[in-house]
């Protein structure tokens, strides 16, 4: 196995070392030719000089196109100029497989082709630093709940009911059991666990079959869903600030040159700190009101007038108490104004809209069986999310974090599609 | 929200403090009511004396039923002969939710009730501990992973191509595009990943619609799968090595309470430290015949083989070269024995069977087209998987480590149906 990586080079200095890789760009300048190898961890630049190697390696380092696997051996010093930091004075090159014609090259592709070629594009420099922040962000998430004692609950992905309308839902015939499934959420399961270990997180795929084309869709995408015991819509607000701002400072410390390499603009990001502003519903619509947007009251509020009311804030923006109409059966009402779920929305900066949604649960029996009739839900569907407020019932609240959302904010990305390794859309499921 | 949990009294001690949690259990003794309480966190006795608490107080202690949700003040001491080794002396008890008739009392259920009522079950001290330590593996897993410099890859679910037959997928209407399947591995698009980024691991859910009704088959499982480039078949069973032990010397080490609420017997779970056995096939071979087992040689070896070759070891045992025609066409063959593959397995021991399947992958393009031609599968499918042989192909290695099968082996279970919160069978998907 490799022992030694572009990321280790600080330890090299001065050592003759072999490393192995592939060739990601080249130039010549007279009788020096410029590889530039990357391993995964970083880019090399390492120099052959004709003279300084035989010909059969200069006339190599000329020959090789982008994407050949290659073994590189020589000097590592420092080169402030160079990209990484560093530079190789080589002595040696093997080839391990010798490419030509690599389909993606340093020009402009169109999106579709690169789509298309996504199992190669994810070699660029820009998908390289994409995925190494996904993952740094994912886990700061992990980390996070880890830290403050919640356990993971897997949730199920496939799920028996068709709970509310089976129209944005991915169906599969599951043997003798009939029609099952791809679950939407985990959220009603988080209860489950919740009243069993207090707090649970769940973070797994989740899928909606929504025949929606936007730049913020994909069918299948991560959530992350803390639930937590003995919690009101205040103490929920709390956890969701605290967690945000753990998520995005930790992403900014050790994605540093990621987010360089992707020229993300830190001053919005930077402001993501306790506490967030927190706004009621009724505060937002005269937001509206005040920009002269068209809205009208007690409806659930839409893109542009999320970007409207993000745009008065320095950081992500918490909405409360929307009007229940606009809200899932399950959320618990304000006891003291029904017309109101205790819901939150949390709101990013720069037009990414609504990156968490959660609430207060219902926690009476009686109330929560009423809104399941209510929405015409079938009872029995639902009888063991009812027994969670026959036995033990307490006051809960939860939200979740779509995952990609959050990606594509942190890096500042136009598009959802970079923000997973293979995205699902309504128009693709390939390569 | 809740602010002090039971996992915190050691700082509590002398200590007036109220916590919230569920009924666990009661008893009697003539003018005493000593109340289990649990919070998720762990268990404490609060002990209430009629006259030190109003007749209201004490007549609610001896009224309430099981699982009742419940505030309870009192002052904290030492109890060694305590459940968790601490005890409250009561003075006031507040019921949130007053539950009778939890259906799951200490009495023996049969297993399909407690499956039916798996909301509830997970309650219960052995669920809590499972539950508990199902979350420290995936963590240790995660933490081996990205301490390596590895980067997580999360695969897609929904695949496009039904690549072995789609006797054992999950199939689903994805809009126009025509049938998609659930994942069985996301190996492939890790490959990709690997070119990408050097070092990488996929975990996310996996489905399997075999009709196998057996302890040890779920529908849907966790699978973590490495990928490593620039890795032989001898550096990926030095991966794996390290990591079982990591995985499971962190488990024993953070999870001990846990496991003893299980009963689990640790000595042979002690043993997983490398260096792992390796063994070829041939030798495997060689052991069953010296048990008297009769087998073919050449076959695959089945569950009831793999529980005899484990036997023979203290610990995991690595099987290498496996015959080339039982194993997968992506996997590279030896070069100097081209009937054997670069295959590796790991068998647990105490009968919970293979645990870890991997292998060096066929870096060759021509010869990779050759197996999937062989294999009679549609290149079409294949052809992004191609390009990775086209495109700076270079040696390369992984495994996949099924999570339940591992819970189910570091916790000792008979079935593997408790090591996931809703566990998904042939038979059975609800709750």
């Amino acid at each position: 196995m490799q022992k030694i990586f572009i990321s280790d080079l600080s330890q090299h200095v001065g050592q003759e070392i072999t490393l192995k890789g592939w060739l990601y760009n080249k130039r010549s300048s007279g009788k020096i030719k410029f590889l530039i190898l990357r391993d995964g961890t970083g880019y090399l630049q390492c120099v052959y000089f004709k003279g300084n190697v035989s010909d059969e390696i200069f006339n190599t380092a000329d020959r090789i196109g982008q994407e050949s696997s290659i073994e590189v051996t020589g000097k590592i010093k420092e080169e402030p100029r160079a990209i990484g930091g560093y530079e190789m004075d080589a002595i040696d090159l093997k080839v391990i497989n010798e490419t030509h014609e690599y389909p993606i090259t340093p020009k402009e592709h169109g999106v579709e082709f690169l789509m298309d070629k996504r199992h190669l594009w994810l070699r660029s420099n820009r998908q390289v630093a994409i995925m190494r922040i996904r993952h740094r962000i994912v886990k700061a998430i992990r980390d996070f709940f880890d830290n403050k004692g919640f356990t993971l609950m897997d949730p199920p992905i496939i799920t028996p009911a068709a709970c509310e309308g089976t129209s944005t839902l991915f169906e599969t015939e599951y043997f003798d059991l009939g029609k099952a499934y791809l679950t939407q959420s985990g959220q009603l399961y988080a209860e489950a666990g919740a009243m069993a270990l207090g707090k649970v997180y769940t973070f797994g795929p989740t899928f909606r079959a929504e025949k929606s084309k936007t730049r913020r869709h994909l069918t299948e995408f991560w959530m992350v869903e803390p639930e937590v015991a003995f919690a009101d819509l205040n103490d929920n607000m709390d956890l969701a600030e605290e967690f945000l701002e753990y998520v995005v400072q930790t992403v900014i410390k050790e994605r540093e040159s990621e987010l360089k390499v992707l020229e993300r603009d830190l001053s919005k990001l930077n402001n993501v700190k306790r506490p967030l502003p927190r706004i009621s519903y009724d505060e937002a619509v005269e937001i509206l009101k005040k920009n002269n947007i068209e809205f009208e009251y007690g409806n659930d509020l839409g893109g542009g007038d999320e970007t409207i009311i993000s745009e008065q804030f320095d950081r992500p923006v918490m909405v409360h108490h929307y009007p229940a109409a606009v809200k899932a059966f399950y959320m618990k009402r304000d006891p003291l104004k029904p017309e109101f779920a205790l819901a939150v929305d949390i709101l990013a900066p720069e037009g990414y809209g609504e990156i968490i949604g959660g609430s207060q649960r219902e926690d009476s029996f009686d109330l929560l069986l009423q809104r399941i009739q209510e929405h015409n839900l079938p009872r029995e569907a639902f009888e063991w999310y009812l027994d969670l407020r026959k036995f033990g019932s307490v006051p809960h609240s939860g939200f979740g974090l779509g995952l990609e959302r959050t990606v594509a904010w942190i890096c500042g990305l136009d598009h959802i599609r970079e923000t997973i390794p293979f995205p699902r859309m309504i128009y693709r499921n390939t390569p």
